[in-house]
C-alpha cells in the first residue's frame, strides 16, 4: 500500500509523449485537462462498449506490445462494428507492473496509434496506475449511431437467416498451437497455417467496414468473441428465438479446414473458442442477398451458416453425421 | 493461460443479478446488449473521465466492498464535479481474482447502487474478467455540459484568487493511519477524530452540487486527487500562470487540525497527500462572492487559501514562518 498511488512524474512524461499524438480530437485537450469533452453528431446515439485484457489470461505476457494493443483496441471495435456504429474514439486505462517502462509503452503506443489512424478512432483520454499484478488495458470505446438506430441482439425472428463474417475458430486453434507446440506436429499443418491460426489469435480483424450495411439489412448481430455457439445462444435468448447451424457451412480459413481434417473433433473448439471478432447477424431471407452484396463491395466476406427457428434460446449445431453436437462448453453471458 | 478467459456462466449471473438493477437508463438495455446507446441532452458535451482501484493500490483488500466501489465512481465523480458536469452514467470494469463471489459482490454491487441513485449516475454497461493479480475496478464516467462549457485547467489569470472546497488533507492523515495504527498514540488523537480522517480515506464526498456554479463563476478548475500543492502546480502550469498559496488559511478538518498542532511537520502530508477529492478552483475577484453564496446554498465549504500570480507554473505554499515549504514530493501530472 503506498502512499503514492499513481506513477511517478517520469513514467506520467513518458506516457503524456507517447500518447498525446493519438489525442488528436479537439475534445481531448491534448490530454492537458482532467477530462475530454465530446459531442456525436447531431441526430447521432453514442453507442458505448468497454472490454479489456489482462496478461496471461487473454494475451502472453511476451506478446509484441503492439500487437496487445491492437488487440484491446479491436476487441471494442469488434463491438462497435457489430452494434453498426462508426468509431468516435476511446479512453484507456493501463495498469502496470514495475519495471514496465519504455521499451514496453513505445511500441504499445505506436500500436495504438496505427489503429487509431487506421480506424479513425482517436484517444479522448486515459488513466494508468502501477499494479502489483500483470498488464492489463482496459479499453472504453464509443461508436455513433442515427439515433435509435443501433443494432441490437433482441430482433433475430423464425425463417431470418444467420450468417457470419470471415472465418470461425482461427484464433481459438492458434490458442490451442500457443498453449502446447507440439499441437501443430499432432494436426500436422505446415508453418504457413500454424502462423495465420496464431497471428488470428494475436490481432483480430474487426468488420468496421460493413457496420453501415448491418443497419440497413440486418434484424439482429453481435459480434462473436466467445465462441460462436455461445454467442449465438445469447443472441438466441435476448430475441426469444432458437437457432439451427450447419456446422459443414461455417466458414473456415484453409488453415482451419486442414486441421479439422486431421482431427474432426476440433469442430468443437471451432464452433465454441472464443476470439474470432467477426460478426455474427439474423438477416430476413429477402435482405441476404442485398447484405452480401454491400459486404462484398466493403471487401468483407460473408457467410449463411443457418437458420432463426421459433424456440426459446437453443442454438443448435448440426455435425457432419446429420445430429447435434453436444458441446460441453457452457454457454456463458457477458457482463 | 486460460482456454476459457471471461468468467463462468454463473459468476456472469450473478453479476446480472446485482448490477441490471443499477442499469436503470433505457439505453442500457437491461445489460443484456453487447453494448450501450445513450445520448446528450440537445446542445449539451459529454465529458468524459476514466480513473480506476486496484487492491493494495489505491484501497485495501479488507476495506468493505461497498466503500470500494463508493471510492471509485466518486473518484470519477469528483472530476465530473470540477469540470462543471452533471452525472450522467458510467460504465464498469472489473477484474476479480478466482474466488471473488457473492460475498464480495454484493455488497460492492449495493454500494454502487446506492451511489448511482445518489449521485443520479446509471450503470451503462460493463465488462468483467477473472485475473490472477488483486481486485482491480475501473470506471469510464460520463458527464454532461453545455457545449464548450466543460470547466478547465487552463483559464486562471494573474490576480485571481485560489479557491477549494471542504478541507485539505483528511484522506491522508487517514491513510497513514491505517497504515501504522501506532501513529494515532503519537498523534495524540482521539477515537472521534481518527475515525473522521480514515472515513476520509475511505469515501470521498465529491461536490458535485457546486458543479453549476463552478461553471457560472470560476476561472479555472481540477479536482484535488494527488496533493494539493501538485494539483495546483498543474492547473497552474496548463495556465501560465504561478500561485501563491498561505498553508494557514488551507481549510482543515478539527481532526486535522488537532493532528497538525502535535506534528506541525505534517502539513506537508496534509498540502501533499493525495485523495482529497475537493474542488481547487481560480476566481476572478469580482467572483468570490457570489461563488462563496452558490456554494453555501449548495451546502458546500469555500475557502480562499491564496491568490494567482505571473509565472511559470510554481504553485508556492507559505509555511507558519513565512517561508515558502520546500515540498519533498513531486507534482506529477496524470494521464
Amino acid at each position: 500500500m503506498a502512499d503514492e498511488s499513481k506513477a511517478e512524474s517520469a513514467e506520467q512524461e513518458l506516457i503524456a509523449r507517447y500518447f498525446k499524438p493519438l489525442a488528436m480530437h479537439p475534445g481531448a485537450f491534448g490530454l492537458v485537462d482532467d477530462a475530454a469533452a465530446i459531442a456525436p453528431p447531431a441526430g447521432c446515439d453514442l453507442v458505448l462498449k468497454t472490454d479489456g485484457v489482462i496478461a496471461g489470461v487473454h494475451f502472453f505476457p511476451e506478446d509484441p506490445p503492439d500487437t496487445v494493443a491492437k488487440k484491446v483496441l479491436r476487441m471494442n471495435l469488434s463491438d462497435l462494428a457489430a452494434k453498426g456504429a462508426k468509431p468516435f474514439g476511446f479512453l484507456l486505462a493501463l495498469a502496470l507492473p514495475q519495471g514496465i517502462g519504455e521499451a514496453w509503452l513505445k511500441p504499445f503506443a505506436r500500436g495504438l496509434g496505427e489503429d487509431a489512424e487506421l480506424f479513425g478512432c482517436p484517444l479522448f483520454g486515459g488513466d494508468t496506475d502501477h499494479t502489483p499484478g500483470p498488464i492489463s488495458v482496459s479499453v472504453a470505446a464509443f461508436g455513433t449511431v442515427p439515433h435509435g438506430k443501433m443494432v441490437r441482439r433482441a430482433g433475430a425472428k423464425p425463417g431470418d437467416r444467420v450468417v457470419v463474417t470471415g472465418t470461425i475458430g482461427d484464433a481459438a486453434l492458434g490458442l490451442k498451437l500457443r498453449l502446447d507446440p507440439a499441437t501443430a506436429r499432432r494436426w500436422g499443418i505446415g508453418r504457413d497455417h500454424q502462423e495465420h491460426l496464431k497471428a488470428r489469435y494475436l490481432v483480430p480483424q474487426p468488420r468496421n467496414a460493413i457496420a453501415e450495411a448491418l443497419r440497413a439489412h440486418v434484424s439482429a448481430a453481435m459480434d462473436v468473441s466467445d465462441g460462436l455457439a455461445g454467442d449465438l445462444a445469447k443472441l438466441c435468448r435476448a430475441s426469444g428465438v432458437a437457432a439451427r447451424i450447419e456446422c459443414a457451412r461455417v466458414p473456415l480459413s484453409d488453415a482451419a479446414r486442414a486441421t479439422l481434417a486431421k482431427e474432426p473433433a476440433l469442430i468443437e473448439t471451432i464452433v465454441s473458442g472464443g476470439d474470432d471478432y467477426e460478426v455474427l447477424a439474423t438477416v430476413a431471407p429477402v435482405q441476404v442477398e442485398p447484405l452480401r452484396r454491400a459486404a462484398a463491395a466493403a471487401g468483407v466476406a460473408l457467410t449463411e451458416i443457418g437458420e432463426v427457428t421459433a424456440g426459446a434460446g437453443e442454438a443448435q449445431f448440426i455435425g457432419a453425421d446429420g445430429k447435434p453436437l453436444a458441446l460441453a462448453r457452457p454457454a456463458f453471458s457477458h457482463f
